[in-house]
């Protein structure tokens, strides 16, 4: 069956097209007691498909009775209307089914505040701006894992409820069941939902090579900040074999891969979001498509900030700052206005399983900085010497046991890996301008926020 | 880079390839001081490639030293071997680099148990038979969204912590984070793991027609068998305006391009399966491949179980009965010797959300039953008439005020709804002949075990 979608990207391959059959929404209605147009959206792009009825074959009280939200079955003719805004319309032949919608349907009107619409998750992606926001999250996950299928990468899926806390920061949800007495995953086992799959995942790259994960990863963090969720979803690849360049370039690629790839299936999805965005988005985004990824060392984008420290709420620029915001919106904004690397971060405040750099300070960590958004993706070459890491888990209080397992994958024919994570919201986010995270995902958790 | 499985599957191209660069992991090292054999697996299929060293350019010492599971990067020239058992092998020019492998590698032996192999999920990959049916769980998967991605379906990302329990039955995870006194979603809000995302996806198939998740789903139930799991991955569509036969169509068609396709890419992997199977396994598939779908109705499955009672424990054959795992052999294994599909079950044992047929008994269900495992998929139309649904909610004391946006979904535009439920490690089974579910996800997790 086809989809309005294909009918409007291809008018050109017909005048008229006879018994073509339409399922959907009715958007709006109008007209009078002879004629009424109908415009319908069938959930394939944010465009309507106009249809005209006309005739003594219809009942004119029944299809002004068909408010917006109503879902509809139609045959009828699809016309090519060079002349008119809309490239095609169809005259209805036959309405073969329809189920009203009540009068207080929540989408009536399509200007509705973002946060309105949050009040209403089940359905909001029935407004132009979530319908299409919602489709570009659905292409863009489908182009990743295309993307890595042509690139026979494994799809690995880490465990989602675990006894590893991963990065041994941040908090995390406890999973239990009613039975408080009995652990349901046995007395002294920890079990809590994964912050990432990462070590799991290194596991398999340690022998399926070139791997990657996307799955739901969870924080229990008490924020409520436009860019945290409680709950999202993460692409972890990971490749054993592979630098840390080979790395930040397979991340530049997948990016741009992606990006590209989804803005060539939503033609009227961007053009809107461009629109609302005063014509920045679809700018921005070509402008990191067609460059390629800077990259800077820790050391030497202090040097840059250095330069400019006085505009900064933090003008006390020195080795093993952790950037904030304002730092690394300078230089993706203001310095580059561009998508921005920053590698060799000081080891004290990434990780324990980076690899640790000669100089002795810095690990071969990276972070991909987006404009208006922040971290995207945050990467490293692991460490492959397990003295190495046993020391470092030890200086930062780690319990080694629980991560013995992990350790023990160096100790059997570990050479070198890395691999990295994308946010996939602030991914969504990044293509469509959209600037808080909520909006992004179909039913968001945040603290305080568990709406259906 | 090249795989080597492309090498083996792609002999005929070359008879010489000189420079050819190699990284995987050894499975076995013989030979002497003069030459030596190492088996080399870079994780892209079961079969290894044969690198021969010889010369004095190389160390044997070293070479000798390189024990299984031991990490390695070598050049060579690849030689065609017509009439050797391997269709190619490999020259070794130079050693790049490795990582030895230390003595207690717990994948010595590729003939160790599966139960032993549980106690080693971040090793038993390396082994032939966990291997085969890992790179099979990938590319299953891949083909799963290939198939949705071709036919033009919505990937929606149900939300996994809900407020909602869903089906209304069966136990659920708990989440909380540490501070019990205020809890992480809000004071009285419920906040557990999801037992489906099928409710969530209804709301988006209103709106984006078809579309399906493909996520982990979670049961707190404290049985042990072969066949469940805590945390498993399920695969859920759901059709706007698709009836129960669309979907069992639809089904259908999705389980035989998947399994087909993930066939044809893995043709070692499906002889060595096949192999250990005893020549059964891809009989079972072709068998499914290449017949028709048998759609039978309950009542008449009744029938049939009827003539043959004497043989089951549970003998009293009854409408009503909740047909139990001998009933459903026997129509699977005896029977028909192919995937059977049951509809139109007895409401009494069935979700509140389905579809109730006329005689007032039935609902518009079905279950696909394969050999060997038993349910593969569930699935049915949804009942779109708000007044039945609250009823039947109430008849089953659920809570309506936690399910009024679901019942809301049919007061604005809901003419007819169709989904079902793939349970993924079912299908994993049923493709590669494995008999215990926690052999064929990476890192299962069941009451009592949450290693790693």
């Amino acid at each position: 069956m086809h989809t309005i979608k294909e009918f409007l990207l291809k008018p050109v391959f017909y005048d008229t097209w006879t018994n073509v059959e339409v399922k959907g929404w009715v958007a709006s209605n109008r007209g009078n007691k002879k004629i009424r147009f109908l415009e319908i959206n069938d959930g394939s792009t944010i465009k309507n498909l106009q249809v005209v009825f006309k005739g003594e074959e219809f009942d004119f009280e029944l299809l002004d009775s068909l408010k917006p939200g109503s879902a509809i079955v139609i045959s009828g003719t699809l016309n090519a209307t060079p002349n008119a805004p809309q490239p095609i319309e169809m005259n209805a032949t036959k309405l073969h089914s329809f189920r009203k919608s009540d009068d207080d349907y929540p989408i009536q009107n399509q200007e509705i505040k973002l946060e309105t619409l949050r009040e209403v998750p089940h359905f909001r992606h029935r407004t132009n701006i979530l319908r299409a926001v919602m489709l570009i999250r659905s292409t863009l996950a489908q182009e990743i894992h295309k993307y890595f299928i042509y690139k026979n990468f494994y799809y690995m899926n880490s465990p989602i409820i675990t006894s590893n806390d991963g990065e041994g920061a941040g908090e995390t949800f406890i999973v239990s069941d009613k039975n408080t007495n009995d652990p349901f995953f046995g007395v002294g086992n920890k079990s809590t939902l994964g912050v990432t799959g990462q070590l799991h995942g290194e596991s398999y790259a340690n022998g399926f090579k070139n791997i990657y994960t996307f799955g739901p990863t969870f924080r229990a963090e008490r924020s409520n900040t436009k860019r945290h969720l409680a709950e999202f979803w993460m692409i972890e690849p990971e490749m054993a074999f592979y630098d840390l360049f080979q790395t930040i370039e397979l991340s530049q690629d997948l990016l741009k891969v992606v990006i590209r790839n989804t803005i060539a299936q939503h033609p009227f999805e961007f053009e809107y979001l461009d629109k609302i965005s005063n014509s920045t988005l679809l700018n921005r985004l070509n402008l990191f498509l067609d460059s390629n990824l800077k990259i800077i060392d820790y050391k030497d984008a202090l040097k840059e900030l250095e330069k400019v420290k006085d505009t900064f709420e933090e003008k006390n620029i020195h080795f093993g700052l952790d950037l904030s915001s304002e730092h690394e919106k300078y230089l993706t904004d203001v310095l580059y206005k561009s998508p921005v690397v920053i590698i060799n971060f000081p080891k004290s405040f990434k990780a324990f399983y980076m690899h640790q750099n000669d100089d002795g300070q810095t690990v071969a960590a990276f972070d991909l900085l987006v404009p208006g958004i922040g971290e995207l993706i945050g990467g490293s070459q692991r460490e492959t010497d397990y003295n190495k890491l046993v020391t470092r888990i030890n200086e930062l209080g780690i319990n080694q046991e629980e991560l013995q397992w992990y350790l023990d994958l160096r100790r059997f024919g570990h050479m070198q890996s890395s691999g990295f994570g994308i946010g996939f919201e602030r991914l969504v986010m990044y293509a469509t301008g959209i600037d808080n995270i909520r909006d992004v995902i179909p039913y968001p958790r945040t603290n305080g926020n568990i709406r259906m």
